[in-house]
């Protein structure tokens, strides 16, 4: 560590660049095939004749040509273990009905500590789920030589909105431009383009429609800018950002539900008051660490389920973002709800086809319309199960022992 | 969409709990034997036929008892293809060598991208990277009757650090307290508990020994509290936090390379300066757009290196932050940095002993002494390389192109 | 402080409250006659006769009628130093011409800073400006029973936009509705009532248009809330937000100016790219640090404008927020732009017709029409001043220095 | 604004520099005899004959020189009315007693507002107050050529700390370095030198004694940096940042009282529960938005004080953050806390030592003892009473129609 260092030599040598000894490049590309596989397996055993002793555990000679177009550089798959939590029943405006919920995950007591949870709200009638609203941004960036040309461009641009609408959908069959809004920073101009994408979580089909749109502009505008690029890192993509609390990332979601105080009791071992407080201290310890939003462990139930169901697990970094909001009701109940604004999720596209994760998602018996809009229901639905459940077990007392019960060889 | 609401019976009927219908509830347990396994399938395809087909592609009928402490109610494994970039030449304080990078993803593109990056920067001489300082918080939370009571709390804390050290040093041979801060809102005060954690990630060893400190001060304080909690959410576990800038969680890391400018050209068909242009502008949309820190997209290599080297993949939500800097230097060439102050990583424990897991973290040919902090240098140099493929892809305008072509069967 | 606690029986009567002794509650009146101000002063110096001496510098004994709506509870004024810099040439849509920059501060280099920086400004050939945005935000909060209420509710409001915005209309002849965006969370509802408010500030006249429509809103709505508050937080008032850059509060101004290295040299004694460089730093280290945009120091210019010239001086805390862009051009001159987001001023209502602060105001010679508009134009040409000023003199060495001799009687 | 603008001649002349037409740079200085101001307004009124109209508001023709070491270019002084609130009970570890509250604002109904609070708290035995901590902090930065120089010399800061203490010593009697911290991005290091100033606020004094230090470490180091400055934007100053929750800046206070529910319903026409409902939606209503911590008007108090008291008004900007809890208590009673991690304040140096603003100090009557600290507490305390005050009237449904009558002649 930093505070280790001492100046001599041997410390100036190691992080000094080494141009001299060779090295042996990955063979890039991104075909399956037992060939294509076995090939790099040759070299990786070549380079070091350890590695020969992993093959068995990731790559048991299969063809892996469905995997094509969803990796680069494949040697194989890593098994992640899948368990169910639930059944969660969810009163929702797209998800209705009891929905098993696939986690895949290595850290013990998580799938233990959802179950808990779904159980516990599907005792209680279910919990209401409404997605509030949805939309996917790219934010391609403009840099111009001076902000009176910026305005110009700004002005053409908003005249122009439905000329770039219909060169957005000329891209896809599900992407549709909702808005363009525009955020400058002196002479910098950042197009804020919203997006539906159908069933798909849509990162790629918007990278698409936006470079269509900005050739367009660049090909039709009045004024040029000195540069500019596709996305400018003002759409929040892989990234908890602020600005998911003010509009909406992906899909918007709140789920609710009110638990009477026996069933708090029966199930959790505590009350809803004490739940109340370890809620309002929890909260407000999320306000002073500098967290966006107040939550406790959305994560956990993100990562889980967008690795089972063929999600981009990258968006966890931005999904796992939210405002959690227990209350005890004057008839002694407990209110929780969460609120989720940053879904990125989908049901088509992406590693939703892959077997496994297929599989996964088909399990949940999502409806036949509006299948993303329901699992982003679902998602939040999970969510709360585990606001609920981890609130629980710290307001019990029981939170360490349930750890290490469960995680118990170690 | 909340948008679409009418008011109708309907909507109502919904959304209001359902307590009628009986619904079944997944059967809990730990074990991972065949008949276990194999008794949950059951469960499932009696409740719904339609699972049946899904069997195979989850569960190939073999024994996973060495997943029983990582999983609850498993029903077998989710495969999630990895591919290989790199390598990449670290020249670190813990990692120095050429390390092949294990990715598990769905998604296209992302090895080719790392892949290209980690190119470069070893065709440059390799990277510098330097563990700045390490530490992982439990923030346990206890609530007094007045502020009063809350100071002489706090002060008696303060006098006890020793003996407080002592105390959680007996629940594990690892597990070593570092320091005991203290922040206060009112009467709430929470103690932030930072400890080593050896090779471990170490979440579930810092909540045992916090355990052990809140017992020991629960049963020796001249003050109670009127109730107390284990963690108050203080501690940015699973979140990403502001404090993490300020302070450190789990591993704080940066790494730096200088890339001659013929060989941005050869690699990237870009110049330094439109790189450093493009950094400038996306730093600032992350401004604008409210994120913590500023960088590109750290969370897909984290997410994927996570994954395949059996890491807490809900970690990517607190880890994937922290500060990416592009220059062009006097000489024309590009320097490039990134910071992590939030990686969450370890070489024992959690998902890195199962089979597939493990693998990947061996073929990685990690030192044998302080092998997680040499992991935690080599997912910043990741990191690094995919900062440097993307904005070089950006700024080459080739980033629509080259998602679109990886991605082709879309 | 905490950490010289002791536990002793003083400490804790030191803190526990005293209902014993009685206490003289301050006449209160918002009368400002020469009687009703005296009458003030009896009870002043009878209570504590030291107090006489501080008469006469708060009161002269004249009539400050003028006030009475401004202040409550009057007992004279605090005079707070004005010194005047520049002029700066302002090239912007409203502001057009060299202007005045009264500054209200007890800083020693304070103005002395503004002024250097509206000098060089000026000899550059001055600043462009641009107003992007407008608009002053209420937050009424709704609290409903359930989620479907709350979207039956939501479903409402938005069908009758046109009618809330008539009768937010009614309430004054300045504000006007210009748009009712809607927040969620769980069951409650946050209104974002964004409204013009002509040439005033506007936050009173928008509380009152809130109001009305709020009532409105009850007495029509099918679906009644549990309780509502006629601000619920979410608007950003007199406190810094990350949702003033995704948005505008009150109104966003960006001013940029191109300076040519020589004039750098002459004003500065420093250089284009170590200008840059410093501002690189300082970005990163407000990155870093946790805080909102990036600048250096807006709060000095706008507390002494605002003082100066009538405005709420508690709404520094929302308005000194925004980017500071530096950048080297290809010619070697220095490019500067600040963009603000959260310019909350007016040049009526307020404290803008007291004598003192309206000579202030006037003394700018503002244009006729679209005054608040051209006056925020220039409180960020000033800020743009102060960034050139202090980023030149940390980049030349001379920060200390300057302060040092300035505030030279310490 | 930037939706109006259309491509005209006239938008680009309008913003483009303009060289020609010639100005005349106000005369700068620190004097403030009577003949350095009348120069000055002979210079104003022959520019543009109008302005003579204000002559008498701002200047009666008194030697200013007592001002001379505040402000530059000074043509006299801006008048601020000033109100008396409270007095409000004040139990803390330095304030001690019952402390009438100078005000300065031009807005109606804030004394009152501050005023009815402060009575209350009175009425239910006075607030107890407690400093947490307090420090000031000045970040210098240093760029090196690689992270492995920046190692290098972060580790000799490390060990000559002492040194540097001392160095820190001989620039002042009062500024004394209590700790250096180091945070690190890239090759970029940031020194936090955290100072306690006396009763100082501190600013001047600790940019001096970090100047020293930063000489020092130039003339010592084994390793140069490539450049430096004695503020690089990590501090905090005149910013909110998220950095003041994990740590300090100035001083932090925590203030709360136990209102029994009669006192709540007598003085403020509402229900302790329906004031807890107020501040939770209000707490998320912050959250939402996007704020530091979560408050109400903090600011309201701090500008008003500041300006009385001869504080920097500028600082307003980072001060007005912090925590306010409402409770309700078992006995039924309201439970309110506030925490301000972020007061800068003194009671020697900058404008206290002015005439109308020493006046307003000693007014307060603050003890001779660390007066600086009991001036913290009482700060903290008058934010208590706003916030108990305006939660009070929204939740009674009231602040509307009291911000009507109080600016009554608008």
């Amino acid at each position: 560590m930093i505070t280790d260092v001492n100046k001599n030599d041997d410390f100036f040598n190691d992080l000094s660049p080494d141009h001299t000894s060779p090295y042996d490049r990955f063979p890039n590309g991104s075909n399956c095939t037992v060939a294509a596989i076995n090939k790099r397996w040759q070299h990786l055993t070549k380079v070091d004749t350890k590695i020969t002793a992993h093959v068995s555990s990731l790559y048991a000679g299969e063809d892996l040509s469905e995997y094509a177009s969803n990796i680069e550089n494949c040697i194989g798959t890593v098994k992640v273990p899948v368990g169910i939590a639930g059944p969660i029943r969810v009163r929702g405006t797209y998800a209705q009905g009891d929905f098993l919920l696939p986690m895949a995950t290595t850290e013990a007591a998580l799938v233990a500590s959802y179950h808990r949870g779904s159980v516990l709200i599907s005792k209680a009638g279910g919990c209401s789920a409404i997605l509030i609203s949805e939309g996917v941004t790219r934010s391609p960036g403009f840099a111009f030589n001076t902000i009176a040309n910026l305005a110009t461009f700004s002005h053409w641009v908003l005249l122009n909105k439905n000329k770039l609408s219909e060169t957005a959908k000329q891209t896809s069959n599900y992407c549709r431009l909702i808005d363009i809004r525009i955020a400058t920073e002196g002479n910098h101009l950042y197009l804020l383009c919203d997006y539906t994408t159908g069933d798909a979580a849509g990162q790629n089909m918007v990278t698409i429609a936006t470079q269509a749109i900005c050739e367009y502009i660049i090909a039709n505008s009045p004024v040029q800018p000195e540069y500019w690029f596709v996305e400018a890192n003002c759409s929040g993509d892989k990234k908890s950002s602020a600005q998911s609390y003010t509009s909406v990332r992906g899909k918007k979601v709140s789920v609710e539900v009110k638990i009477p105080e026996k069933l708090v009791k029966r199930f959790l071992h505590t009350t809803p008051q004490r739940m109340v407080d370890c809620w309002r201290m929890s909260a407000l310890g999320g306000v002073m660490s500098g967290t966006m939003g107040v939550q406790g462990h959305y994560a956990n139930s993100l990562a889980a389920m967008f690795i089972a169901c063929g999600q981009d697990a990258a968006c966890v970094a931005e999904a796992a973002v939210g405002i959690t909001r227990f209350e005890r009701r004057d008839d002694g109940a407990l209110y929780c709800a969460v609120t989720l604004p940053n879904l990125i999720v989908g049901t088509v596209g992406g590693g939703t086809k892959l077997p496994s994760q297929k599989s996964c998602l088909e399990m949940m018996n999502l409806p036949k319309e509006n299948q993303a809009r329901a699992f982003s229901e679902i998602c939040a639905a999970a969510a709360l199960a585990g606001e609920i459940s981890i609130i629980g077990s710290l307001a019990a007392g029981d939170f360490t022992s349930a750890h290490k019960s469960l995680a118990r060889d170690r």
